[in-house]
């Protein structure tokens, strides 16, 4: 067991090593004048992989240690918290181990009218070509490259917006739970909206009264506007479905929390992002522009709108074409083809969401979705544990390296501006702004909900209001002024301070609250009703077993027999047949939209969705729900009733209420499909 | 089936729309003075993200028309010149059919005394950040930005080297049949270092005639040295293993010829890429720069040998390392761990030789090669498909956008320079070189190999010696001066004619040749000999069934059996125990060594690898080896022996024996396992 930790050493020792060498080699190359350029690129180059060669060591020692936490069962610090640990520890090494070298001698003097992205600067008959990196502020001149290595591992913030958090984002779509999240949508919805709305406002409100404070007291050294507080609200408004979650995954907490948790925090995700855009682009015209301007007020409520439906229509319409190319082509047969279209469709809709001025990140979250609930149903068995896996690692990868960049970040990040009145001040704030939307939402929420949210529950996601990859990202976008910069520092805290806390204290706050864990949504078996209704609070009474249909929404019933009666059969080889679905005079186009398989294989191809919309067996029996029973004896006669080439009367109203009443339902059938060719050759 | 075409016009023209907006987007932002590099960094963001729009709708037609090929069984344009022909459509729109804009009015006039990597410029009062791009030729400054859409689809060479070769390579690595590799290493080792040398020699001294030629008829218009002849040489002798083999695997040619001619290719760009380098840094001193001069000359094959002893040891080094923590921890029960340490470890070799100023993609090839005959045999069964799924995946994405990008580069690239003598001259010296260097030197190989490499085999080596991936990158890496232009463009030249005509023409030749196709290498029954004497020429005799130790060479055996006894017991679970290879002071070292599942599962665990080490039925059929039967009997005499816990005697003569010998004995032995534990019972 000494060997990993020797090998560990020896690596970061290496790297180590690796990092000082470059950081001192590139001063030591400004004595030749001859070919200094391309001694200057290639050392350039060799730095370059040095400062990404200590990320890769970095995530190399995250993963040795998480597997020895997992092997050694320690749950006090998540793998999230531990990969920001390695990279302060990093980051302290880069910052006071390395010698700091100037690389270049002083600004440029000459002026131009206007900064052009390109520039080309003669120098003694040579031609060279520049791009635009950005704007510094002039107090900052100085600090320019004090430290090459520290530079190095600086990125650019647009890479994390652009390429580690779309694979993120995209596997939380894709791996969603599609039965609870639909089961508790509304509630979602409100918590998402709603609730980010809400504790966004109530953030920068607080904020700004802190600002007022610093002000009176002197602490503040630059402007900090009321849109600058708005702002923040929105950035630290993004919690982060991760952590809380990992450990919900592997405590198998309850499906119904879950959920709600994963939903929320999901969407919330993509509604700070728009939110933040929104805010930022609220630019009051005339004289007073920080001033609240009603104009400029609905301007921004319609960027808001304008930018998070397009987000949705781009990811939507990217998962269903996908649908439709995997339907109509037989690509399945050969999976990498498959896994590769997969994966550039999905690429595709953040570019193109990109390229039409929404946000990637939010069209990527919902085609994640659809091509969850659609186009993975026309991949072949092989493609769909590939594009799984693929996003799987990809996920963990980009997820670890932001967590390992954030630790990093702490000391080499130059331009921190940390106020302990600012910080303590968000503190406040953003425990405030979670509970004014988490207890009066579910209040609300609970007049219309049958299945009241438990003060358990409420509790709960209170708790795990954790901030990470998301806000980071939102933070370090734009640390160009002096308010910009106190935010990405407290962010950077509070981050911190939340993964570590909540991270360490899911456990222990799960147990305390008893919250049932050890649940398997695979096991058939249902747990007994009385250890359930302990801990569920206000535990069903035996009257609401006839009430499945009524405990879904109406908008929610209207949406599922939509998806059911039209969207499946048209995007998948699942569903009923379009030719019973559709009115008798769309006859022909019927025909051509359904697939030969739906009429054969129907109810077997269906089940293939399982790994998606199976795992509810704990649902049903949360709601006591004991009709199940007399589904499940309906699935034979369905059954039947398909084999002689359609079906003879497919009501969505009877497929929702078996795809809601879960895996009893589903292992009869099984069984049921089992015996069936036997009894045929009897 | 109209559908798919549908999608695809309307996905081309939307592609092609975005991308027209944008090209004319760039020069209407310049109106405005405020907001001026805000808006710039944004039509910037939004064109990057339509330009590689772009390629990932380039790649996702590709996609769609290798289905449609391979469902209709179209065999006369392989998928990389498929992808060719589309890059080249979409090049001509872009070039001919996008308004051509200046983005930036006249080079900036004021001189520096040296070219710095970053520069500070003060634009009335503020100050912006540039970096060092490149250096431009004084007569090419109103070509830069002439269009903006050309410029951005244009990437830095560097990416073809940095990012999208080292998958494609270490997936060659580790997707190598190791037994065909190992049979013929002498050969292949032989073909691509001499080989690659003669050929670059030839090409390049060819070429200098050509180069000769030129400026008597009044050609040349610049500069042309010899170094430039033998740097062509180096780029254009690396021949490209995707096209032919792909043909190879579907139609399951002779896997002899597959291992010499994957061998040869693969090591062939390792070669030529270290060849490259080591020419670059020939630097003779004194006045006459580019004549010959001893003295650079072995610094030049110092060179070599340096970059590439370096570059295997480094591959080699950290293949090793994650064999040794995939052994040594119980990291397999995480198979998402696992993945992700496998692939940054993989990744790490290439940062790791690159920051050592060795070549990463050489390193990549060897630890790609380590992994599968180390590591691979310590992963769980999900990280194995997961790792390989990962890399295929990968592999295939970056080989089609870099053959996309080169159909793209005839006519996006703004520096060609055609030179119809240097093209012609260029196609007959590639001719010349590798008949020069496949013919003598299979003529010599087969004064050495008890198994001639038949005429028909001479051929189609010499026929399949297609230039692709690695040849443009290395020709695209330096574009500055005007012989690197014209390299380039015939380089271009070359690899479609190329792969137009080798990869249409590889499966009539096969059967022109009389080769050998329709092999399973997974079935079982072995082909009668009849059939195979026709093809293979000078069939093998029936004295040859004893030879079987005499036919590999002693340097192989020596490796094989340090590799067997001592290498595979040390990093891997399987293989005969350290406590019976090592010398008996050594017992407390190799006790902490040996793996506790070497003596209870080993013959089953060295059977996990068979999925690299079996496939070889034909292998032995090929030469007529009758005496694996005899192999086979001694199977289960082993295996029981193993069960008492230890072997008595694990001659690696024998193992050698029993790998080599193949199939039969693997299913011999298989059945006699399966046997075993109902014996044992009774």
């Amino acid at each position: 067991m000494a060997l990993p930790v020797l090998l560990l050493l020896l690596l970061v020792a290496g790297g180590l090593r690796a990092a000082e060498r470059s950081g001192g080699g590139g001063s030591s190359s400004s004595a030749m004048e001859e070919l200094a350029t391309e001694k200057e690129a290639e050392e350039s180059h060799r730095q370059d992989s040095v400062s990404l060669l200590t990320f890769i060591l970095l995530l190399t020692l995250t993963i040795l240690t998480i597997w020895l936490f997992k092997h050694r069962r320690v749950r006090f610090l998540h793998e999230t918290g531990l990969a920001m640990i390695y990279g302060l520890i990093v980051g302290v090494i880069l910052r006071y181990g390395t010698p700091s070298t100037s690389g270049h001698d002083k600004p440029f003097g000459c002026s131009q009218d206007r900064p052009f992205t390109t520039l080309l600067v003669n120098v003694s008959g040579k031609f060279f070509e520049y791009t635009l990196k950005g704007e510094i502020s002039p107090g900052k001149i100085h600090n320019v490259e004090q430290n090459d290595m520290l530079r190095k591992v600086t990125f650019d913030p647009e890479v994390f917006f652009n390429i580690l958090l779309p694979p993120i984002i995209f596997h939380a779509g894709y791996s969603l739970k599609k039965r609870h999240f639909f089961r508790n949508l509304g509630s979602i919805l409100a918590y998402a909206f709603l609730g980010t709305a809400v504790s966004c406002f109530i953030i920068g409100n607080l904020m700004y009264g802190v600002v007022k404070l610093m002000k009176l007291v002197g602490q503040l050294s630059d402007k900090f506007y009321y849109t600058d507080c708005l702002l923040f609200g929105a950035i630290i408004s993004a919690t982060d479905p991760v952590t809380v979650l990992a450990i919900f995954n592997e405590l198998h907490a309850d499906v119904d929390l879950y959920a709600l948790l994963f939903g929320e925090s999901v969407l919330n995700d993509a509604v700070a992002i728009v939110l933040s855009s929104s805010i930022v682009a609220y630019q009051p015209t005339g004289e007073n522009t920080h001033a609240f301007d009603a104009a400029a007020f609905f301007k921004s409520v319609g960027v808001f709108l304008g930018i998070f439906s397009g987000s949705f229509m781009m990811g939507a319409v990217t998962g269903v074409v996908t649908a439709l190319v995997t339907k109509f082509t037989k690509l399945h047969c050969f999976p990498l083809l498959e896994t590769a279209l997969f994966f550039l469709m999905s690429w595709s809709t953040f570019l193109l969401a990109e390229a039409c001025g929404f946000t990637g990140v939010v069209a990527v979250l919902f085609c994640g979705i659809t091509q969850a609930h659609y186009t993975y149903n026309n991949l072949s068995v092989e493609s769909r544990s590939r594009t799984k896996q693929l996003f799987e690692v990809l996920h963990f990868l980009a997820e670890n390296f932001i967590f390992s960049y954030m630790g990093l970040a702490l000391f080499t990040f130059q331009k921190h501006i940390f106020s302990p009145i600012f910080i303590i001040g968000a503190f406040i704030a953003i425990f405030l702004g979670r509970a004014a939307h988490i207890y009066p939402l579910s209040f609300l929420l609970n007049l219309g909900r049958r299945h009241k949210i438990s003060w358990n529950f409420q509790h709960m996601m209170m708790f795990s209001g954790l901030r990470g990859a998301m806000a980071f990202a939102l933070a370090i976008r734009d640390t160009a002024t002096y308010s910009h910069q106190m935010m990405f520092s407290t962010t950077l805290l509070i981050v911190f301070f939340t993964v570590w806390i909540v991270g360490g204290g899911t456990t222990p706050m799960l147990s305390w609250l008893n919250i049932r864990v050890g649940v398997d949504p695979d096991q058939d078996p249902p747990p007994t009703n009385d250890s359930f209704q302990v801990l569920q609070g206000d535990g069903p009474d035996s009257e609401s077993r006839n009430r499945t249909k009524q405990e879904s929404a109406w908008l929610f019933r209207l949406w599922y027999s939509f998806d059911h009666n039209y969207l499946k059969p048209i995007l998948t080889h699942s569903g009923p047949p379009l030719t019973t679905t559709l009115p008798s005079w769309c006859g022909l186009i019927a025909r051509c939209l359904t697939s030969p398989q739906v009429y054969d294989n129907q109810e077997q191809l269906r089940e293939e969705d399982s790994d998606f919309i199976l795992n509810d067996g704990d649902l049903t029996v949360t709601y006591g729900d004991t009709t199940i029973t007399a589904n499940g004896s309906s699935g034979p006669h369905t059954a039947t009733t398909s084999l002689d080439g359609r079906r003879t009367k497919s009501s969505s109203e009877e497929a929702l209420e078996r795809d809601l009443g879960g895996a009893d339902n589903e292992v009869t059938s099984r069984g049921t499909r089992l015996v069936f060719p036997l009894e045929d050759n009897a």
